[in-house]
């Protein structure tokens, strides 16, 4: 049966998940739902974009995502449905689905005059993914919508030597992905974040002792900062937006 | 395949949650299970009861519905099975089913001698719901059994022009729930709480500033109250039970 | 379809599980996924195997059990998977597997030169747990290994007249589990532990009255001891590695 991934800020304590899944389960039966995340902070676009950029191509084609990060609900932002890779996903218009490549089939959802103003997700995104789901064409859910809206996402510049990047994202386990990517690095590079030297660019945790520093490309292509068996984010005391800069020698010495 | 949802407060840290969940696929195999929530607080019947109420409508007719917050594990309390629309609900008898119509049909589970007196879910609670999603008759799962025991729940009453309700549950928005009616507030009615102006019944969030108050018919159907873009119930300092009035006009100012 | 159920400390707010699950999904086509938690503390092989311990023998025969905490990841530490009892494990060598039997049929599976090296729960163990759900013989997947590493678990001694244990795991409500066992109180010993008296062995929680600490055999053999009502581990200030005595009559007086 049809996967339906699902990615929200409900978190899972209250009714809203469920409710959710109910509704999909009522209209799409026998569909496979798969969690990505519903601990996603509140309203926070730009983590839920991150985190779904990462995940849908994991997931065999045919697959429906349905995010729903919706600080905008009730406004006149749009309701989308979208198909790419053989993938499809349904989210609002507010560039959650900016991974999407540039001329990707959309369309705009209709919003019922029934559905609550204050729980799209419910009553009008999750309709939707069930009719995917379920095999209705694209074209039949609403009509053809131009590019989605697009997050201004930071990318990395030159100073000099030095490419400079940012914090994209800080995981659960305190791990900070930047922007920089393994060719800013050049041969003999380090990474400087917070005023400390985080090293060159390793292959995993255990190539530095506990407690240090260690700099690798992570498992979506970016550098990623971390502490062996400990929290990064914590010591350095960073948070997405903080910069991060790819050096190459010679250069001052700094604390490790 | 049926559905089996499951609403408990064992967190999912340990093995709890999968403990029943093995039983579960263990004697009805197939069986599609839904995660309501285990992050209800822990024995908080009252909360565990609104969640569910707001759910399980939601699934199709035939689902069964696991609830589980049971403080009272190992007395005298009957264990339940109960079936109401087409749905089928297997809880303790501690309020947490009170959302049921009188005459709904009930029976009383026996507490077989191998059961752990402190894991009924795993031992009671699952096995009666895996034999409901397998096709037994309610009928077969116990004795027939009275009415369930029902929470007390608040009613708002009238004091002059204003109605006073209270506050039922927060959610993890910092949504206020209130047992607060639309047709209370009349044509130019008001909400306080907590001291402040909560302001005329809106649309929806975006009908107000950010970081402004926002009153609105929640998708349940009473009136909550949140604050745009932030948290409501910390900044007002309310919990459940707090007093929430519609107020009608005139009225003296207060803060907004 | 085959279960696969899943254990990490991957969390549930990055993008980490549901790389795992899209990778089962593709590879093993309608295969039921089963949480058993992403909580784990990180990297504490410990309570992970703790709490598979206590899980995997509720499912059918069959189920794969994939439990990937690893913070060794990159290093030598072998990969496995193992057959036990017609259940099938797949997870590092790193003791998070101590309770099965000795002489459990092992293979350590082969790291992909492709695998990222921060992430064989995706790139290593998921496929291998597909693999085994779709049916595929355990000696396909890699070399036979030997016995797999086993952590060094506490056992009780015996003092006198007293058996000396200690807390072994503290689960979401507080509860703390010990390694004592029912037979080291005697007839009429008590529990003592953080210097208070735990009192004798009751049955269930409703046995002492709210607030006061009572003693029991969890729902996994052991002696627990919780606080009615409210959180043991809190109010006793204890944790892992705490000691937890069984003494028999005459004793002195304790403050309960």
């Amino acid at each position: 049966m049809t996967i339906i991934t699902l990615l929200t800020d409900f978190g899972l304590r209250d009714s809203y998940v469920a409710e959710v899944k109910g509704v999909l389960l009522t209209l799409a039966p026998g569909a496979t739902l798969v969690d990505v995340s519903h601990d996603v902070p509140p309203g926070d676009v730009r983590a839920a974009h991150i985190v779904l950029s990462r995940v849908w191509h994991r997931f065999p084609a045919g697959t429906v995502h349905l995010a729903v990060v919706d600080p905008g609900v009730g406004t006149a932002r749009r309701a989308l449905a979208a198909a790419a890779n053989d993938h499809f996903f349904v989210a609002p218009d507010n560039g959650i689905l900016s991974f999407l490549p540039t001329g990707t089939q959309l369309v705009e959802l209709p919003i019922g005059e029934t559905a609550s103003a204050t729980f799209h997700g419910r009553d009008v995104f999750a309709p939707a993914a069930a009719r995917l789901a379920n095999g209705s064409p694209l074209s039949s859910l609403g009509r053809e919508a131009p590019d989605p809206h697009r997050l201004a996402l930071p990318e990395p510049h030159r100073e000099g030597a030095t490419w400079v990047g940012e914090v994209i994202y800080v995981d659960g386990f305190g791990t900070v992905v930047t922007n920089l990517r393994q060719d800013m690095l050049g041969n003999a590079g380090r990474l400087r974040i917070a005023g400390r030297d985080a090293g060159p660019l390793h292959r995993t945790f255990a190539d530095v002792r506990r407690g240090e520093l260690v700099a690798f490309t992570g498992s979506s292509g970016t550098i990623e900062i971390a502490l062996r068996d400990g929290n990064a984010a914590k010591v350095l005391n960073v948070a997405v937006g903080a910069t991060v800069k790819a050096v190459e020698p010679p250069l001052p010495p700094l604390p490790r």
